[in-house]
């Protein structure tokens, strides 16, 4: 296994476990290493139980974790997302002190599945801004296409 | 006054009370009409006093019309803004249901004077998806620029 596939995949567990809770399929996380031991947060998307559209998987992550952490600690942290990240967390990423972002399936998949073509790439929305945050994805993106398909 | 002037003013008005509150300088406001009295509800940026970096004024807003008001009623609301949205906002707008928006002072002006490079035009964002809002703005955008220079 690479790197990130041992969190990826937990984010792909968490994206399932937000479908069986009635949601979306999208989970994310918080880990200071690579392993399961260095998971700090989780959070998995809560759109329709919330009944609020902000509630994808990484806006539920970012908000906990500002009450939880604070910004010193995310900026020592990895953001694992079982998509990449649309343009709304994106932003919320940016103005975080998040520094790396790992993502599974990729949001032009994720488009090309669920028939949705809002899916910028966020590289390209974190290159307009200032601050340096690594980008590392897709990983493991058949098994999100999977996730994914048996959803939409 | 032109047609949103009235309204414009208010989300200034907003912006300037956010940061009595102790926040960052930004109002949003949701109204069925251009007066005062066509107002359904308001909000402020709380990013200091929640200690979360997610909560700009649209966000707020969105959130609480998703849970008060449901998708149907926000879809014949105007969304009123002190500053152009950011992408994190401009997302949240694009995945409500929101079919028109109208801001204050530009992303560019904001830009300049806080000295901040991340600062997309919303409609450049909007345009990447498939729904259709519309977009107004910049209105009385130097009544707004004096909001942000007396803060930044």
């Amino acid at each position: 296994m690479s790197e990130h596939e041992i969190l990826i995949q937990r984010a792909y567990e968490l994206a399932i476990a937000a479908v069986e809770n009635g949601n979306h399929p999208f989970g994310a996380l918080l880990a200071s290493g690579p392993t399961r031991q260095d998971i700090v947060i989780e959070s998995m998307n809560t759109v329709h139980t919330n009944n609020d559209v902000t509630r994808h998987a990484e806006m539920e992550l970012l908000r906990k974790a500002s009450k939880q952490l604070g910004a010193e600690k995310m900026a020592e942290l990895t953001l694992y997302t079982s998509t990449e990240p649309c343009a709304m967390c994106t932003g919320a990423i940016y103005w975080s002190t998040v520094s790396r972002v790992v993502f599974g399936c990729s949001a032009a998949l994720l488009g090309e599945i669920a028939g949705d073509s809002f899916t910028i790439p966020c590289r390209e929305i974190i290159a307009r801004g200032e601050r340096d945050i690594e980008v590392v994805g897709p990983i493991l993106e058949s098994q999100g296409a999977a996730v994914h398909k048996s959803y939409w």
